[in-house]
């Protein structure tokens, strides 16, 4: 497999997703998703695969500057940051940016999603990596980083050898999915039937 | 006052906000939020005023494609579509695309976020126009949205007289505004303490 620890996409002990896909093809309209996307966000992980890291250091080093985002990695004893926790994490987080680019969606990609959303919220924080750290993200912490997973994804775009208007369809193609993933990654947050 | 019927804006009946004025300022600056951002909104509100009424078209035109869209505005009893819930709720639809303008945002509009929230949650669907609608929309199917109401804004920004830069500049705040104001709108749908 992938030989990244603790990433356990398409692995069957992943549970399934609580939606079926015909839902999901819906949710996937009303970001106007088409074919077309597919494509270009393919076209994108080819453009960006050699800047994950580069992604992966602007984001990271974003968030390190607010010492609340910090406070989620810390050790809850200690308090001092867990690095096997980061180093752990991070090669999964790069991962995503594959992930994202590498469509068409299927069954054990939006199952992932649900897996993503619960390493996140309280029901499975920490376990993966087996650390003692926060045991809870809040929903609105995650939600408002649409933004910095989004506009910051344009400038690496534009490191390619693509046309304006090529960017422009990777760009719009990346915000879509963006979208639709912090939208299922809610669901652990929210009450029975309001999801 | 605005005469918008149900428009609760600055009323003393809409609650407080569950957050403080200053971790509503946290929020903000994990979209980046700058002044500049309240600017170039204020700017943006000058070009959108006169297509507030294409704009509401283009976004319901797009909602009313969907059946599961339109039955949230249907009479649970005999299955209509409840055409005054429509004509007293789309004036409040025009005056958040001015009030999402109006920066800077004080405590008046953060208490309003979450009475948005509610009249989309369950906890007060329907009462402010006394329908017999569905009770409830469910998350799901409003954070995906995020894309219509800023990817098609930016359409409706260039017919000004604006600069490229300007545009861009424009679309950019909209955008972190949107993000943060749907992520104010799932409170009432997320667990004790998990928002
Ligand atoms: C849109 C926003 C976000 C994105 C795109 C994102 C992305 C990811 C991804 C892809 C993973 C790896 C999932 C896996 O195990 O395969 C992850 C894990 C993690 N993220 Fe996020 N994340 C977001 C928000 C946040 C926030 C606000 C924090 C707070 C600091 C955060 C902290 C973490 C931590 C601590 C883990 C490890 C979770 C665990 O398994 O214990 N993330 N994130
Ligand atoms: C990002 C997505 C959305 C935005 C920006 C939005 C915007 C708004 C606004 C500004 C209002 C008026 C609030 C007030 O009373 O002042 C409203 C009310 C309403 N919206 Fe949405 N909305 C969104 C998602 C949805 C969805 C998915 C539906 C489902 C069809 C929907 C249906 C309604 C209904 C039925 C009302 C009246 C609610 C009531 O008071 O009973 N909205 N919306």
């Amino acid at each position: 497999m992938s030989g990244i620890p603790g990433y356990d996409f398409g692995d069957e002990s992943v549970p399934d997703a609580p939606i079926s896909m015909a839902e999901f093809e819906r949710l996937k309209d009303t970001v106007m998703w088409s074919d077309e996307d597919d494509e270009y966000l393919r076209m994108a992980g080819e453009t960006l695969e050699p800047q994950v890291d580069d992604m992966l250091d602007r984001w990271l080093g974003f968030l390190s500057t607010f010492e609340f985002m910090n406070d989620y990695r810390r050790d809850v004893d200690t308090g001092e940051l867990i690095e096997e926790y980061g180093d752990r994490s991070r090669p999964r987080y790069g991962q995503w940016i594959r992930d994202t680019c590498d469509t068409p969606y299927d069954e054990d990609w939006l199952d992932y999603q649900f897996e993503i959303g619960r390493r996140h919220h309280r029901t499975k924080k920490n376990e993966t990596d087996d650390v003692n750290a926060a045991p809870h993200i809040n929903l609105r912490h995650i939600t408002p980083l649409i933004y910095l997973h989004t506009a910051t994804v344009r400038e690496f775009l534009q490191n390619g050898d693509h046309t304006e208007e090529e960017i422009d369809k990777m760009y719009q193609a990346w915000f879509k999915s963006v979208v639709l993933q912090v939208t299922l990654w809610s669901y652990p947050y929210t009450k029975e039937g309001d999801w």
